[in-house]
């Protein structure tokens, strides 16, 4: 049973981590309106954009113009995803107080989406560190291929662990644990978490389960059972077609939601208005929801009787 | 972490619970065909048909010709659904040496699906019990909305337990807890078990989760943890259009079978096997699977590098 701190942390990585993912490129706009919608359901803590080339990630193009135009609101933080310094700087001038940084825990998954080897996206970041802190910039560190790699199967807890503890020791306020594959079971899990606790505190831990096996849900209770208390999810399991193969989206925030409602924990988000915000964003996509709380719920929204 | 016994028995309910389901009726060859490439995977236990009326139930309809086609193998047992003596006499003709019963938590649920009280459908099944016992036939108990009742909500465990009692005391060897509106969280499976367990051994009750909320998987970990050892699913998640909202299909064999396989759990299936069947019966009903491990690997299998 989970015992501890019954309050969980969404981290909505939707409008990045999703939308980056899906066919479809969205304007600017749109992604605004989205973010908008979802800081009204009640999540506090949103990525908005990525300081990445558009050659490489079109979907992303105009993350400036995106973080200019958020509202300020006391108590949500937008935040985008940072290669370098320069991505930094431009993350800044478009005034973002929060940012990413991502490494892997495979070398051979580094090396193939980062172009580097996990030693040298790490120094690279140093840069990254000492200007953020010296601006007052909060820096996220995520390591991806954290329960497998796509090019070298097994990846040991101890190799997560150890660019855990290289990421927080350089600064980062928070590590978020990245199922790149969505090949992790609840026992494998809970390995990873004993094994990054040990070096990072778990308030620190946050939890990144992407749903491509279906086990996201039960990793996730695995992770609250350990004792995380973070989580990063997209509305509508953005990411990945849900209907073709080998669909890899992040796991849906309405089926965490739903989750933690069922154990009793609070989150401060508002299901029925993420539904409606999962139902604009599909339709701007052009795609159905890969959410099967949000599928169960229009149904039942749709009946006049029950059945 | 799940301590016990390592071994976990499914029943494989996609020919009956699964069809039954499904807007397609197939010819009744087919299903045997199906049961048959199941019975290959390594699946032990597979329900092969009900002996309802076609007029209330047209995919089951020629379930005597289903079972007594079926061959006879040491180990594997083919099971139908009796709602009544008629029933029982009319499956024991077609060879069946396992049988079930079907009764509800829920009284509304109860006078909505079989016609009559809770008291109503166990004393009737007293008749079936006596002759069952007499023949040497093992009757398999169910108990619907175990989690929730689509007509009036909340359903207590303790009410759970007393149906499965009741079926338990009457002589039925095993209790299947139907979480058949999918709606049940981990915490609400640990608190269910706990019930029952309390008025049946645990060895002798059995999980049977929808996926409708996407909780199956999560569900039957809690169930694990608490020591249940036997589950119901259905190959290819067969039960419920995945693809329409309020899809209410069965947990998908495959899935459970990835989850056990990460737990380090034996179940003697073969998962590719089982993929392939799944493809078989997708092609029959033209519809896509339901099952993401399914999904996930058969796009694996397609591809030619790793990406």
């Amino acid at each position: 049973m989970i015992m501890a701190d019954n309050h969980v942390r969404l981290v909505e990585v939707g409008a990045r981590d999703g939308l980056q993912n899906e066919k479809r490129t969205l304007h600017p706009q749109i992604r605004v309106q989205l973010l908008e919608m979802l800081a009204d359901t009640g999540l506090r803590t949103l990525e908005a954009g990525a300081f990445v080339s558009p050659r490489w990630v079109p979907q992303m193009a105009g993350s400036d113009d995106v973080l200019k135009a958020l509202s300020v609101r006391p108590g949500v933080t937008w935040t985008a995803l940072v290669p370098n310094v320069k991505g930094l700087e431009a993350a800044m001038a478009a005034g973002c107080r929060e940012v990413a940084v991502f490494a892997a825990a495979s070398e051979a998954f580094s090396q193939k989406n980062i172009n580097c080897s996990i030693a040298q996206s790490l120094a690279r970041y140093q840069d990254v560190m000492v200007l953020a802190r010296d601006a007052g910039v909060r820096v996220r560190g995520y390591v991806s291929c954290v329960m497998g790699c796509p090019f070298t199967g097994y990846v040991k807890p101890e190799a997560v662990a150890a660019v855990s503890a290289s990421l927080f020791a350089m600064g980062c306020h928070e590590i978020s644990l990245g199922d790149t594959l969505g090949s992790g079971t609840p026992a494998a899990t809970k390995s990873l978490i004993d094994a990054c606790r040990q070096v990072v505190p778990v308030s620190a831990l946050a939890g990144h389960f992407h749903d491509t096996y279906g086990m996201a849900i039960a990793n996730i209770h695995a992770a609250l059972e350990a004792d995380v208390r973070i989580f990063d999810s997209s509305v509508a399991g953005l990411g990945g077609c849900p209907y073709s193969p080998g669909a890899t989206g992040n796991v849906a925030t309405e089926d965490v939601i739903y989750l933690l409602n069922g154990l009793g924990m609070t989150h401060g988000v508002d299901l029925d208005a993420l539904i409606d915000v999962g139902e604009f964003i599909n339709a701007q996509l052009g795609r159905e929801t890969a959410s099967r709380v949000s599928r169960a719920l229009l149904a039942k929204r749709g009946r006049l009787q029950p059945s």
